[in-house]
């Protein structure tokens, strides 16, 4: 029997002894020398990246578009594959931000689950339940609902206030209310208004979040894990991806130096009392 | 000189007579008996829909998750390319409903446009300015945002109100103020509710829709094209899919003539004096 979704984040969370995700954004104009001439390169850099942080990440986040853009369809394949071998406990998180319905959503589900193989997708919440729904059904796997994204547009409709509540809060209360029977859904909620996710936190504490942004986008990792640490120090997965994978020039020293520090970094921020209100952590360490 | 999309599109319609979408959802699931066998089912079914309404359609809409589910690219590329041969005058709209924001977008972008040569491509507004740019950089190109879908779940979120207005008002009013300026931005209008047609078209005269739902999501034609033609009796892409590519059990001559029978309905509905107030176009007829 799979575990449920839920069972398997965790699971990935403890033998990595960490919350960390990585970002799988390959970008050839940005590649080290060394791979430019490689015959598949997106899928040996991936390599690289993978065996550099295979023992502590929690997660990867491959980002479709980069192999889509370049007819790198079996590039993709082969990198997932090369996590199931390397890190079998991590979870494979495709970023797609798939929304569509009926039997557009179906086919979606079927790229991003069975021809990929990946435990869970980004999902777009505009077009509403149908389109949301058909990512949740299966229980050992998740969908990641984009509620408040960190990029600088990520304002202009998200926070737009209704009755009181900004836009994003309307999304996350409604998918938790009302789509969530498997627990398989978890939220996206960017790294630079800590504010906010202490909010969502509040709102919102049965639920995990993915965290996008930490390194190249900004964001102060201990005020968000202050603010958006459930009372387990978890229920967060924190991802960064330009941040790591290009460090050093994209070398494998480079990458593995980039990746222990912030996996230090949140270990040491999950497990130090918060300054902030954080009531159930700060009573664990009384 | 390419063209400008505004000039391609009205090029497109002025060629084919029509304002006629064909969609492309190729489901091998619903494939006629004959092409089962086919080593490429799909791109050999694009090809019998291309052919029997090759002279009519102003436009093809070509959904990538059907071929994405299936690893079927290149038979997607194989089904662009043979619009191009048999309608060269017809635009091909990439439903994709992508958004995502930086060297992701970019990476978008040049599947979208470069990869497949489309002329257009489906974009969801929910992350904002960044997410959708990117789309509309090339005059010659045309991005169509979702504004109101078709779907039931459609109302969850987007007809959520803010200052008097839903949000799907909100997104075309910021999208038509300040992301259009090359002309190249359509909404995409569910064809199930011609009072929020209506709304759309007066609050944005200037503004091209895309309207999906015509057909297998039901929608009255007459209804929606009183509502939303523009004062020229255009400003609409009326796509069908599966109405249209499985009418007859998607032989050539059941497509041909559900094609014919779409074709000719729109035109008479575009000619005809509207019953409803659309003064522009009873000016025309009087």
């Amino acid at each position: 029997m799979p575990k449920s979704f839920g069972e398997r984040l965790k699971l990935a969370q403890q033998v990595s002894g960490s919350l960390m995700c990585v970002g799988l954004d390959p970008d050839p104009a940005k590649f080290p020398k060394d791979l430019q001439d490689d015959a598949s390169p997106l899928a040996a850099f991936d390599r690289r990246i993978i065996d550099a942080t295979a023992d502590f990440a929690a997660a990867y986040k491959p980002q479709i578009a980069f192999y889509s853009a370049l007819g790198a369809e079996q590039q993709l394949l082969a990198s997932i594959r090369y996590i199931r071998e390397r890190a079998p406990a991590a979870l494979v998180i495709l970023d797609a931000k798939r929304g569509d319905i009926g039997n557009t959503a179906a086919a979606y589900v079927h790229e991003a689950f069975d021809r990929y193989g990946a435990d869970a997708v980004t999902v777009n919440p505009y077009m509403g339940e149908d389109s949301v729904r058909p990512f949740l059904a299966r229980p050992e796997r998740g969908a990641l609902l984009l509620c408040r994204t960190s990029n600088p547009g990520g304002r202009d409709f998200q926070n737009l206030m209704l009755d009181g509540l900004p836009l994003y809060r309307h999304v996350a209360k409604h998918a938790a209310e009302h789509w969530n029977e498997h627990g398989n859904l978890m939220l996206v909620v960017g790294a630079t208004v800590p504010r906010e996710m202490a909010d969502l936190r509040q709102a919102h504490p049965e639920l995990s979040f993915l965290v996008p942004g930490v390194g190249a986008q900004g964001g102060d990792l201990a005020a968000l894990m202050s603010a958006g640490l459930d009372s387990q120090g978890a229920g967060l997965l924190i991802s960064a991806s330009r941040s790591i994978i290009y460090a050093g020039g994209g070398s494998s020293s480079g990458i593995r130096d980039a990746a222990a520090e912030l996996h230090a970094a949140i270990n040491f921020n999950r497990t130090r009392p918060s300054e902030t209100s954080r009531p159930t952590l700060a009573r664990r360490h009384s």
